[in-house]
C-alpha cells in the first residue's frame, strides 16, 4: 500500500462521491483502521470525532455507503470514496451534506 | 452567510470538483481569509500550510481554477468549490490528485 500520511490525530479527510451522481455527498475522517475496515467490508466506516468510535455509516440509518472505489491523493493524506449510496447521506435528510451555497448572492 | 466553523488551526478542507467532468480534483485548506479571497475573486484561493501563505491556484502553473458554485456541508466544516479547471490540477501533471487505487487488488 502506498505510504498514508495521517494528522496529528492519527485520522485523515475522506470524501465520499456517489458513483452514479458523481455528486460529493459528504466528507468525515478515517484512522487506519477505519481505512483498513472499509478496504476489508467495502462498507464506508469512519471515526467519529464527536462520539470517539467508529461509524459503519448506515448501522443506525440504513443509508450505507457500499464502497466502489477507494482512492489516495497525490500526497497521501486525502481518501476519495466512490460509493453507491443507499438513501440521503446526510443526516438532514438531504441526498449530500453540501446543500448552502456560499457564493449565491455575493456573500463576499 | 451560515456559520462556518474552523479547526483549531483557523482552517478547513476544501474540496474542489470539475464542473464538467465531475471528478473530485483535490482537496486544500482554507481560512476564513482564503474563503472571502475565494468568494470575492472567483479564483479558488487556499492556504498552505506547508509554506505558511495564501496560494492562489494555478499562480505560478497557470493551472487556474475559475470557481463556479461555493457550497458549505451541514456542519458548516468543510467547502465544496465548483471549478473550471484549467490544466491539470494536480501537481504532478495528473487531472486529479486521486489516482492511487487502494482497493484493487485486495489491499485490505
Amino acid at each position: 500500500m502506498p505510504e498514508l500520511t495521517f494528522n496529528a490525530d492519527g485520522l485523515m479527510p475522506a470524501i465520499a462521491q456517489d458513483a452514479d451522481t458523481r455528486e460529493v455527498l459528504m466528507l468525515a475522517w478515517m484512522d487506519a483502521e477505519a481505512l483498513r475496515r472499509t478496504l476489508a467490508t467495502g462498507r464506508a466506516t469512519y471515526w467519529s470525532r464527536s462520539r470517539h468510535e467508529y461509524w459503519v455509516k448506515g448501522e443506525t440509518s440504513g443509508h450505507h455507503q457500499s464502497v466502489v472505489k477507494v482512492e489516495l491523493d497525490c500526497d497521501g493524506d486525502t481518501i476519495l470514496l466512490t460509493v453507491n449510496q443507499t438513501g440521503a447521506a446526510c443526516h438532514t435528510g438531504n441526498r449530500t451534506c453540501f446543500f448552502t451555497e456560499l457564493n449565491d448572492g455575493g456573500a463576499a
